[in-house]
């Protein structure tokens, strides 16, 4: 009976609880700041937006890998944050990735309305600067 | 004369160094760390994928902001790192916005090959894990 339930793949509830990372070994290649956070990108999963940027402790992270649903740590209020959970903002998980040096998630999401607290769709609408631009020159390009 | 050129946009160059934002303008409302550092999301700027995510101080932005190319403060070695100098794998500048709470910057840029040291286009692309995915129940998204 375990075999056959261990190869089914789905489960009563139809996630996909039976194939899910275990958080525990990844929080060891985690490289969290001193104050035990790590910053985790919130990416809007099919448009691609970048919608913000949130913190999470161990704890969060655990809860964001197993709920389906994003939870932050907030720095201001010293609090779990599930995204949503006051605003009806919820985030959804799709998708979540390590960077190469274990210091920086990035989570890919279903973000239901506005990611941002101003009620912007991302949190980099409303600052938009203006650079001096790049360009890239044809030879650079063609020389790699 | 003055009056002329202020009005002409373009310059002998070609960029677009006439309209560009005042770094030390933003950097009052930008929010650093107790270090010194805001951290910097490098995300390609047509396809949208989240290439990395760097560290600046105030010089690093305001060589980013004026120079058409990404300079980090590297932690790790402390110095300034214009990404490509040494790798060829240049970023571009194409637009820079700030985030609702001045704590996070977003670059968006034209990345020349790879993102990462690795090799890999993105720091992404080697650790991804599999979260228990979230689904959008319908009626919660009609409510909104």
């Amino acid at each position: 009976m375990n075999a056959t339930n261990a190869t089914n793949g789905a489960n009563a509830s139809g996630t996909n609880a039976t194939n899910i990372t275990d958080p525990e070994a990844v929080l060891e290649r985690i490289r969290f700041t001193d104050a035990g956070l790590v910053p985790a990108i919130i990416q809007q999963w099919d448009t691609r937006e970048v919608l913000m940027m949130g913190w999470m402790d161990a704890e969060a992270f655990r809860r964001t890998m197993s709920e389906g649903r994003v939870t932050f740590w907030s720095r201001s209020r010293k609090e779990y944050w599930r995204k949503g959970d006051t605003s009806g903002h919820v985030q959804y998980v799709k998708g979540v990735a390590l960077d190469c040096d274990g210091d920086t998630l990035l989570v890919t999401v279903d973000q239901i309305g506005a990611a941002c607290h101003t009620g912007t769709r991302t949190c980099f609408d409303a600052d938009v600067l203006e650079p001096a631009l790049g360009a890239s020159p044809e030879i650079e390009a063609a020389d790699l």
